[in-house]
């Protein structure tokens, strides 16, 4: 099976690059240059008019959301196991965990830099950029005292919500949550950190212009 | 198997209800009155500490996000057909239009009435209100033009992308969308609106206290 994503550094689709590794799949990786907005292109619109990152490109379409990215690369390749695919609760018990990341963390996250999806008031935006500490500081509050299980998201069966947990984790700092008090999301980031999958994915992206 | 749901009027659970009666499952509705702040008590929190809607409670445990009940719908029933389930890039897609509801549409109307969820300054959430026609509106010309198959989400399957699709277009006219602009969406609501599961589903909703 070809498979092509599409990537930018910094970006959520670090996640579907990692499960792809993880997965063992054959895969094709293009970057976005989103400080030269390669993603408004009237080339990549016609791929994902969504303008964003991440695109799966598959011999049968395309899929654009994160969730839906790291289902598929779940069931398609099943030796990997990575979603608990023959078991309907256990697997929808990831996508609840990854529901959670892009409905709710990723979207308070993204109330720092992209504001201006929202309102077109400078004041309101510097408004949601104060309260993102705040807001995802109470979204990892939660994921640190109810969801993360242990050693990985889902216990000890590592899945997809693993690297979408780091990836969303890599933000953290930038975001003003302090560390200290999620201590098993911290310690969760540090063991993904070391994976091979993780490294490779890391290693295979251009650095960003601005860090 | 015992499923309840957890739902309040007007609330993206509305999805899930009908998905549960699509499926012929067998199930206890509870509603919360929101009026009442019912989500926050300390019984609810115990169940979802996320305090919102909907919460589906399972001999297995509890799913609490919209695109995973659906999921664990459509594979815990399979006879209803509802998600693909053996064709993993099918399945994807239809996980894919969910996961843009739950993390675009949803999210764009939420900033109507619940922008203290992203800012504290008065002034700020007055621009988010202002702009939601115009953030809900371009999600749903992406809908009208790229997303809707026709005559279901998916083409001639109905999945459960249907019921959802149906839930956040209920909330078109409340955030000033013209339904003029959108006659593919506004065509698929009511073809819905007039299925017995839809109608089930509304008729066992006590009217909310403010429309």
């Amino acid at each position: 099976m070809t498979l092509t994503l599409y990537t930018a550094p910094g970006t959520c689709a670090l996640a579907s690059h990692i499960a792809l590794e993880e997965a063992g799949a054959e895969y094709e990786l293009k970057q976005l240059d989103f400080s030269k907005t390669e993603q408004l292109s009237a080339e990549y619109l016609s791929i994902n008019p969504k303008a964003r990152v991440p695109t799966l490109i598959t011999p049968r379409g395309i899929l654009t959301e994160t969730p839906a990215i790291l289902a598929f690369i779940a069931q398609a390749f099943p030796s990997a196991d990575l979603a608990a695919q023959n078991d309907p609760f256990a697997f929808a018990e990831v996508q609840d965990f990854n529901s959670y990341l892009c409905s709710t963390v990723h979207v308070a996250h993204a109330h720092r830099r992209r504001g201006h999806r929202w309102a077109d008031d400078p004041v309101a935006i510097e408004a949601m950029k104060k309260k993102v500490p705040e807001s995802v500081g109470a979204c990892f509050d939660l994921i640190e005292s109810e969801m993360l299980q242990g050693p990985w998201v889902m216990g000890d069966s590592y899945t997809v919500a693993d690297p979408y947990l780091f990836t969303v984790a890599q933000w953290l700092e930038g975001d003003g949550v302090d560390l200290d008090r999620i201590p098993h999301v911290f310690d969760h980031r540090n063991r993904m950190s070391k994976r091979p999958a993780v490294q490779k994915a890391l290693n295979a992206l251009r650095k960003p212009a601005v860090a």
